[in-house]
């Protein structure tokens, strides 16, 4: 049995070579590559990309993993071992039934949809874009009847994302997330609009660097195992368990562009340099779901970020960055600036308050769109519809409505927005039993000191990698299901100070 | 045939694609890799190098090579399809004589020494790789007897890098040049030092990048096809013919490091930039051989870049650039610098004149290591000796003696300097070529401009690719075969000038 299970690590240390590989190219797409350079680079990834996945379909994989099944069940669950046989034969399932054709097929269609989209949005033209979408949309369907016995069309799609999730269970947490959080936002945007013009001064690139780097490396990012370089749309990539890169983009004229979307990346890269090294070269050596990553990315971006303990400290630090700009703000004006809550047309802008309402929106688009009760071509105006009602201001064009978001021009209509919303919950119900283990970390943050809080991460989130499903950690940390109550409490806690609720 | 021939160049392609990627892997360890990272990188370029290999001594590209060889044989010899046929069987013929299990013996050797070497050569430490050495010397000859039928053991080892060189042919041409060289190198270091204290002042990092861009622009090297980043040993590296990047360093106090540095890799970049974009994605997209290359970096730094013709124009640019370090300098003044002749110790420091001293001494020690003739033990105090004797000063230890060249301690002992001295010696004759063609290159050149000469490099060298082999290439291209004397005639006649000889 150690011998097959050697043989079935040797197997999944290239595939993940394989794959660490092709995230490099990726990353150098995003940063460096001249323009020449583009067309080789698709052709290489989806090389790269085939070669990975041919090998992980071999049926002399599925052999090992049927041979190992009983020697791995016979191990503790949480043991390395019987974790990499479990989650393996998931994925290897999962990856057998869809059929190699129509992957590629899928592949090809995504890279000319996005590319159109890249057009189709500043131009708002979303006719441009429709009939792709349709395809889209069919290939998605196509896609989830890969996976027959579903309840709802959209659950093996939500699946891939969010493993054990489904449309009803998540339509009933945002149901009932919605119901809590509408009288808050309605009871903010009452009250006048916090002035964040102190975030709107020039604000030199150079400088948002360097401050950006300190806070990096003070929340315990490792420069000796990531780099942060410039791009177009931040993002986290791994290419090891010792490489995790972030990068960021630079708004002269806007403190906050750069500033959370690197606690937000450096969240992200905090989990996947937290995973155990005994784990790297395996398929369990990364985050475990879309929303748990999130949760990550979200807690270091405003649970820890926007919160007043960590201004207490960083904010001096920030005003003897830019003296000329802050001086004159006060840390109470400044922190009501960087939470400032308002109805807003583009989610990735939006507050932490407002923000799930733009998740939802889409949610419940994709389950429309999937189970055929909203066609492709009404989808616009469906859009503006829903955003009056939910947002009370109108879009005036799609470009900041329906052709806003990447998701669906670059992938599957399904499970793309869910995680989201997902993240922001466990972030609260997270940091929640991160407190109860350590009060003390709200006061080690007015110190600049986050050894506390990152350590617990790790042991009892990181580490695991992909060991245990999202459901699986969530009753491992706060023993039970998902909930609502903390994020809710989080929210009403810090709000409830800036605002009268 | 046709299908045979597509089925040939896909399989070639993916191949081109995992080496590629490749590339890019070991340009991102050269560049911009956080010290964590180094790990997981070595053993996923190890993986791709081995996917690739498997890839190409498949036995069904042998068959379709077997198939395809009447077909190409009746198409025109330089046709891109009969090149494609004949360079790739040729390729295949020779990966198919080197046991895959004895390449990854000869590489997971070859790092651990690159790795002592590291350590060695700054402790000046020749007993701590001697072991390693000799460990190379013996898979170095195992390698060359894979390859039966050789007039001297370093044949097939030459081969690799300049295919169609023998031990016997180079060694009379250097024989040759030694005697045309040596009075030259006599007469010049008679006469008093060239003064070289205008490149020895201050010059900041970011004035340097901006003038070395400059140049690099206006030679032709497009910015939209390639990059220039920085790193500890500079190195070309190509993705695609579309994104062919070079690498520098700086040395703030002397000024021809980063600037000759540049102009060499860029002249390799031409080469590889000026490949026929027909031949992108197969095995005849690159240079086709190690003298050739050289030739190129080589007739870019030295024939073009330590010309009085270039500085006319870019000396005038460069006092602007650094007004402080350089308004009191004249031309010649500076000419005479960039062109200052020595008896020096490190060959990658050595003027044009010399240098070839040191590549021949490298050359005549490995054919006799190989030949059993000089023993691993010996080589430092030989070494000493030869030195000596060939530059009249003393090495002061075995850093910049027996350990200051990377190659032996990374590669194969045998084949791995002669390309150096062949690409000097074919860089006077094939920019004489293009001087018979087009007598205005020169005046262009005070100009600024460089298009003539590129455009006669790319028709008449760069456009094939691997098609030829060096020695069909430069017959192609001068008449006949490999000859020393425009090499002569051109040190002479520039050197005649500056020094009385």
């Amino acid at each position: 049995m150690k011998e097959k299970l050697q043989e079935l690590k040797t197997r999944l240390a290239e595939i993940d070579d394989l794959q660490c590989a092709n995230a490099v190219l990726g990353w150098d797409q995003s940063t460096y590559l001249p323009a020449g350079g583009a067309p080789a680079r698709g052709r290489q990834m989806s090389t790269l990309a085939r070669l990975a996945q041919e090998k992980f379909i071999d049926p002399v994989i599925g052999h090992l993993l049927d041979e190992l099944q009983p020697y791995a069940e016979s191990l503790p669950y949480d043991s390395d071992e019987a974790s990499l046989v479990r989650v393996t034969a998931r994925d290897y399932e999962r990856a057998l039934k869809v059929p190699p054709a129509f992957l590629g097929q899928f592949y090809e269609h995504s890279a000319i949809t996005y590319q159109a989209w890249t057009e189709a949005r500043p131009a708002n033209d979303f006719a441009k874009v429709r009939p792709l979408l349709e395809k889209t949309l069919d290939l998605s369907r196509q896609m989830a009847d890969f996976f027959p016995g579903y309840q709802h069309i959209a659950d093996p799609l939500i699946d891939f994302a969010d493993f054990g999730m489904r449309a009803e269970t998540v339509s009933a947490l945002f149901a009932e997330l919605r119901q809590a959080l509408v009288p808050i936002v309605q009871a903010i945007t009452s009250q006048p609009l916090a002035d964040d013009a102190c975030l709107r001064r020039n604000y030199p690139e150079a400088q948002q660097l360097a401050f950006s780097q300190d806070v990096l490396q003070r929340i315990g990012y490792d420069f000796q195992r990531g780099r942060l370089d410039k791009t177009h749309h931040p993002f986290t990539t791994r290419f090891s368990v010792n490489d995790v890169r972030i990068t960021t983009r630079y708004d002269e004229n806007y403190l906050n562009d750069c500033l959370f979307s690197v606690i937000h990346e450096g969240g992200h890269a905090l989990y996947e340099l937290g995973v155990h090294q005994d784990l790297e070269n395996t398929p369990l050596a990364s985050g475990t779901s879309a929303g748990v990553h999130e949760s990550q990315s979200r807690l270091w971006e405003n649970l820890v970020g926007r919160s007043r303990a960590f201004w207490e400290f960083f904010y001096p630090r920030l005003q003897a960055t830019f003296p000329a700009q802050l001086q004159d703000t006060p840390l109470d004006e400044f922190y009501r600036a960087i939470n400032r809550v308002q109805r807003s047309l583009v989610r990735v802008d939006a507050d932490e308050v407002t923000y799930n309402l733009h998740v939802m929106l889409r949610f419940d688009f994709e389950l429309a769109l999937l189970e055929g009760s909203l066609a492709v071509k009404d989808l616009p105006e469906a859009w503006h519809e829903r955003f009056r009602a939910d947002f009370g201001i109108s879009a005036p064009d799609d470009r900041d409505g329906v052709l806003q978001d990447v998701h669906w021009y670059g992938g599957v209509i399904g499970g793309a927005f869910q995680g989201y919303t997902l993240g922001n919950i466990l972030s609260a119900a997270f940091f929640e039993q991160a407190l109860k283990a350590h009060p003390q970390i709200p006061d080690e943050m007015r110190q600049g000191k986050f050894d506390t809080l990152l350590g617990w991460l790790i042991t009892n989130i990181y580490a695991p990698g992909r060991k245990f499903t999202a459901p699986e950690l969530i009753e491992r940390v706060t023993g039970g299901p998902i909930r609502i109550e903390p994020y809710i409490r989080y929210l009403k806690n810090k709000y409830g100070e800036l605002y009268t609720l």
